[in-house]
């Protein structure tokens, strides 16, 4: 009878733990961690093109400071007396659609664009007046181009892995600044998006990147907090920093007083 | 052969839920929400009294404000693109040690009190003397007494929950005046702890009852986050509310460079 | 300045706390559970057929016995040596489209529904050639009719919120079993979602009223887990009860051999 | 003023990210990820031994297959319908005291052992008086060595890091095979605790070794899950699986019926 309980990561043999086929044992002292990391999601081992564009990625979302939500969280979490990994897992919730997504949409907006049979041109048309955003273009701050993006796609040409989709990010960014007047740059998830689309990795894995990557700031940022901060701190004055909007004092009515 | 995965709380009989031997149907209508928590807590249906004592408890701890850290985690997790589930549950996360614990601690304390061979007066001089804090005791604005604890009190002397429990939680908040020469009133967690303890609840299920009791508040909040905040609220600006105690900008080294 | 932390629930008045106004402390030994809950939510007080209706909805939601995702993830995580408020948020995650979702859509459907120009034929009709389920309706058991939807909208027509999105309700089904000649009956999350439709809920806080019923069951369950079974228990036997579908072992290629 | 968000780890200046001093964009393509991760919880840039001791730590952990109860939760909450990060958070979530806990456990036993005054033989005899299982010892097949530990002391003297705390950590292992007759090996938990001692982290960081490399295993777990298995899926049938141990039916006393 089928089992319910299947899986094609890991299997134990004897006592032994098997990865994806290999020996765990092995492994160890033989991979470095992102090479073992792309050989559990991708289930294979990467060649030495693969290991180095893999390590790029996963230390290009390494920490962005303690302002994101997700540190927020994870620090709040910490903050009301909870140890490391309750803490490092709020701030892993964090990553919704607006917070790490977008490197998920725009690894599927590139793979649903490169096997596409409409042009750039129409896709970036249809984009443009829908109003929709497209998921891996615009900055706030960086307006001719993204120093991140840069570095990545510079990194992806070294290592042979500017491709279909690379060719496809980048000229996505020059429809966009003919049609609209204006350029809005491939962003850092774009460029991760058009990266790890290149390797082959499915959309669906995308946020999975960002997690792995940015799980090492979280773990810092909580030990920083459990360390270095008192519990329950009072980061937000209820007096000062905060505003009440809602209804004004009102007298109980006396039907519901029975006291 | 014994199964591994066991409950007492609920059993399915043909397609009916029976939640400890009562048919859920027969409480839909029947049952105010308080006395199906009781229920299911305690095993047995609450009398009127026990009724009217938990509906007190779960509306004493419904919110706090925006400020305290479990609300700051809930909405910060739901500013970043998730749903209502999400953001509750990471709030939850939040009611650690320091957050919510004290209910438990102070539960702890009065029940071992109640039943110590050690008189009130032998308890609290080993807790003065170890400078351990009393859980359920003191208030950083009143010194006098708290009036969330009168209230829950003159409740429960009304209802006849104020006995050897509630007795005790009070002998002690007197002891410790005059042994310290200063009062540390006990506190809403303290009066909660000693009305449960009096209905007889294990000190293990403390955080429990203010967990039930604000969660709503945490769904009201979430609610409040996802339907007039943007995603991603930019709460915290790095520039000016936050401060950065590390290293100041280096080179990496030039064994490390390798592009 | 506009703060940036803004809320209309609570505010803080010298050192006394305000629901939606109402003083918590006259709020405390006045209100029911579900009372509270309401004003909270709603933001105004219910009268007292609203009050029992509420009573019901979150009664009716409980608890559901030990299977399902929600519950699994709760005793999993405090099986892992977590305090009960890890595990119950834990289950609380678990809340997601597929396991109290169904309550949000149909929430949804029905004040689209109702609010829509279109006939219920035309609506069902557009369902049923989408292919997509109509949430609300359908049971793995229950053909004929759902006796908890007969419980509930029988408690309703007697409180008076039988009103157009209960009949929306039930004409749908109605008109699923004309078209489709077979009858989907309106379950339990549709019933919910009609009545508290007609109470003037909106559609996003669908989720709310589940977290908020079903916590109660979570926090006995994970109190159940922490005080009964052993920690990491083996509820899972990998070699009995799980299947390995992945790649066979194999040998690490000997240009990844370092040692 | 000082503030009250402050932080050591990551700082912007302009635009650009500093990570501990270092700019963000050098660090891509010239740090292994497990490098960054040292630098991000250490403070410093690691030299060629400590990497690659940081890789085999983090590979070594990277997964252990579908039944721990950390998968369970993740792949429960993942098929209640929830995206990647609320199925991995949830694993997270689940690495408490019994899960992981084990090597911040041992860490702290090493590190309190190589600074305490007591001999080996004093501090192994306290414990095996108290009956409190040591930290990092034992496991339930390995009785004469654990090869994962084997492995890991193996590569540790190879680069230098097999120094008084792993020595400590194998006289523990003797001393209690000598006092107690019978044999408790050092386990993987307890090797990972000895080398991350000797490479000078502090214990209270050592769940967080486990967390960033086992994050890869659950990733590739939900993953599956979402691509390969139904949402809602009853891995647990009710009827065979669980035992319902508690009250059998009974009938709602009269005085709670209203209708």
């Amino acid at each position: 009878m089928e089992k319910k309980w299947r899986t094609a990561i890991t299997q134990h043999v004897g006592h032994e733990t098997y990865i994806r086929g290999y020996r765990l044992l092995d492994l160890v002292g033989n991979l470095s961690y992102a090479q073992a990391v792309y050989l559990i999601l991708k289930g294979e081992l990467p060649n030495e093109k693969e290991s180095k564009m893999m390590e790029a990625i996963l230390v290009s979302v390494i920490d962005h400071g303690i302002a994101p939500p997700s540190v927020i969280a994870a620090r709040a979490v910490a903050s009301g007396g909870n140890s490391l990994n309750v803490g490092v897992a709020a701030g892993i919730l964090a990553f919704g659609s607006a917070h790490g997504g977008a490197l998920e949409d725009a690894m599927r907006f590139i793979q649903e664009g490169v096997s596409s049979t409409k042009s750039v041109s129409e896709i970036v048309r249809e984009y443009l007046e829908s109003k929709k955003p497209i998921p891996g273009y615009g900055h706030r701050y960086y307006k001719d181009y993204d120093p991140r993006t840069k570095r990545l796609m510079d990194i992806a040409k070294d290592l042979g892995f500017y491709g279909k989709h690379c060719q496809f990010a980048e000229e996505v960014q020059e429809e966009i600044a003919r049609q609209k007047g204006k350029r809005l740059v491939l962003n850092v998830d774009g460029a991760i998006a058009a990266v790890a689309s290149e390797m082959g990795f499915d959309w669906r894995l995308g946020k999975g990147f960002f997690i792995i990557g940015r799980v090492a700031g979280l773990v810092a940022h909580v030990y920083e907090e459990l360390t270095t901060e008192k519990p329950f701190s009072k980061r937000l004055d209820e007096e000062t920093e905060t505003e009440y909007t809602g209804t004004p004092p009102r007298e109980l009515p006396p039907e519901f007083r029975r006291r």
